[in-house]
């Protein structure tokens, strides 16, 4: 595994499982962003920053920062973060595995006496996952100026609008401009790869190219309910018809273009709703939601503009009208920088471990921090590569070894000797 | 229309309505069975039946029976009966025209002083409709010794128990043999054809040739749930992909078996369940549940094959595992009487109304009732072929054609001289 190693493996780990226990006993592993249990780990965390010489503040967007000055003021700051918030029934690495890495990282550089000539920031992101306003990366969101007035006036199920929550997390939402940054020279972000391919080809870390973009389209087909007895097969207006052949489409469609050669694609039909889903009615309706993403702006338009026609023409042959062809949701793909790859290559080189460049077909913080600051993701395996489930499991040396591999290139970066 | 007419329409209309008016006011037209508000609709009949000089009971299997006794008490009975129970939010003629149309019937050989050798009954079926209990022809199975202590024991929501609500009706479930039946020589039954081929035809009657058999199948696919970014295509086991090729398939295969000219064949996929059904979650399951119905045993079984082979074919390409293929209920077609449909074409005929032959695709009592006794159905046409809707609707010509038609075929049966 690694050689000199720099970080402690074993106080590294113990923080991850101290972290992940603070949840809510009756469903593990849950602290959702803006709950109760959520300040408690903050509270927690910002104890650990402060034990490990950082000086710590919440910005007005809602982010823990733990700061440890450089010896340069003109430097500017190199960032490592994640977030700390987790899905409901979630995992313990999830997020939370980067936001420790970069705590490691902190203690590793006073334990070794290391003073760097950059800021380092620790920076627990607000709300990355999908919180209960419906909206994701909340905190690094308004690191880079897209926190928007239209998003602070969204309301939770108890009908609280996300500013006054942000004021319950330490946020200050009417001094939103405060929290945006221009002094980010590089932010970098640790976390498990969520997927099976480094566990697959036995690899030590994935150095990630970019952050897909997300698509959600919402196809609706319309048609005429009927009696499933009376109504002679010929005179049938079923959207269920229409909806399958689609499914299938999509399928065949999304492994054609992701063989293509131009960056990874995937596409999935994960809802399917169906109206009025009696089994002696003919559906009325079908609805489905497509989640579409890419690296490659291009390839996605073509998806969107071939779905069009496949779903006008899967309609007409059913008969039935598509009566919907929505994007609930279209983000732009996000190319984490291209020197700060190389400083992550050179280091898992440099320190024996093998990696493999990849895409990120899951969001990250990264891909707002991109925006303002050139960003890059390692990935670490992840176990059966899987994720947003108590099962979700990184190894203790996996975990360790892509630390360390984020602390040698911020060494590089800051012009140390290796 | 019809000549000679025997019938009182308006007085026949008048009914319908008075007994549709029976109605959960919130959600019309709804009288549910087992309800207070059936039972309420229940009272207005009986006396109903009571005006028209019937005498009248509830059996042992909760039928309501208003009975007129024949000249000849060896001559057996004639019943013409259906149900006034309603689904829920559901229309006023399903049902309740076929035993307004019984009691238009007593009412007529009344008026006009006509003695029949054989005795009359005109019976309202307990409970047709799939019930709260989950089993719906209630007193129709009763009558025919169906009705077992499986049945019995069924529960609703609210925990009773079915034979504890057959006593609420009236019924007596420890002497359920009593209600079953052996001196039926000829049960009919109007009802709207709850399709568009009468309609669109613009037929006056349809006589039908048997009832389909039913059979429902329920098939579940399940594979792997994943991250909708995260898990490339090739690695998907997708169950959904297996449910959506399964469905065009039904379709497909359903059209071509109706085309064959061996009776009626359709099948439905009305339900769709994926779970987790989540935009961002590649499904890890995924359930249909398929109506299929045929006056032909033989089609369906093939189509059962067919649809054993093609969904494990349909789970091997998609690379996951078909986990369930259950018949969750079968029931066989029934044919209707020869004779008694030979009756009803002549007496269409003889009143000048358009007629054709044609299954019925819709569950009927008088499945139930050709298992003791020759059964009989007419249609009539119903608007847009709509059923189970508050929109159903037929018009008062065309409910009292159907009706004139059944008197008429009563009258030969009787050895009337027409």
């Amino acid at each position: 595994m690694t050689h000199n190693a720099l970080i402690d493996r074993d106080r590294l780990w113990a923080d991850i499982m101290a972290l992940g226990a603070i949840t809510d006993p009756a469903r593990p592993y849950t602290r959702r962003s803006f709950s109760a249990l959520f300040l408690e780990g903050r509270e927690w965390l910002e104890q650990r920053f402060r034990d490990a010489g950082l000086s710590t503040h919440i910005d007005a967007a809602g982010n823990l920062v733990g700061r440890r000055e450089g010896l340069d003021p003109n430097a500017g700051s190199i960032v490592i973060g994640s977030h700390s918030d987790s899905v409901p029934s979630g995992g313990r690495f999830d997020g939370m595995a980067g936001v420790i890495a970069g705590l490691e990282i902190a203690r590793d550089l006073r334990d070794h006496r290391i003073e760097l000539n950059h800021s380092l920031e620790v920076i627990d992101f607000l709300a990355e996952e999908p919180s209960e306003f419906g909206v994701s990366c909340v905190g690094s969101r308004g690191i880079t100026g897209m926190l928007s007035p239209v998003h602070l006036a969204l309301r939770n199920k108890r009908d609280e609008p996300l500013d006054m929550a942000l004021i319950r997390m330490g946020g200050d939402p009417a001094r939103l401009e405060d929290a945006v940054r221009n002094d980010i020279v590089a932010a970098f972000e640790l976390h498990i790869e969520q997927g099976p391919v480094l566990e697959g080809n036995e690899l030590d870390v994935g150095i990630v190219t970019s952050i897909v973009g997300i698509t959600r389209i919402e196809v609706t087909f319309q048609g005429t309910a009927g009696h499933a007895g009376t109504t002679p097969m010929t005179l049938r207006r079923d959207p269920l018809i229409a909806a399958a052949r689609l499914i299938g489409w999509i399928r065949d469609t999304a492994e054609a273009f992701a063989m293509r050669g131009q960056g990874h694609f995937v596409a999935t039909t994960g809802i399917v709703e169906v109206l009025p889903n009696a089994s002696n009615v003919i559906p009325k309706t079908a609805r489905i939601v497509i989640d579409a993403r890419s690296e490659n702006r291009g390839l996605m338009e073509e998806f969107c503009r071939k779905l069009d026609t496949e779903s006008g023409e899967a309609a007409e042959a059913a008969n039935v009208d598509r009566v919907g062809l929505n994007r609930l949701s279209d983000s732009m793909p996000a190319g984490c920088d291209p020197a700060l790859r190389g400083l992550l290559h050179d280091s898992a080189e440099a320190l024996g471990l093998s990696c493999v460049e990849m895409a990120s077909g899951a969001g990250h913080d990264m891909a707002f921090m991109s925006l303002v600051a050139p960003a890059a993701m390692i990935f670490i395996p992840c176990k059966g590569g899987r994720s947003h489930t108590p099962e979700e499991w990184a190894s203790a040396d996996a975990v360790a070894a892509g630390t360390e591999v984020v602390l040698n290139a911020i060494l590089r970066l800051d012009g140390k000797q290796i």
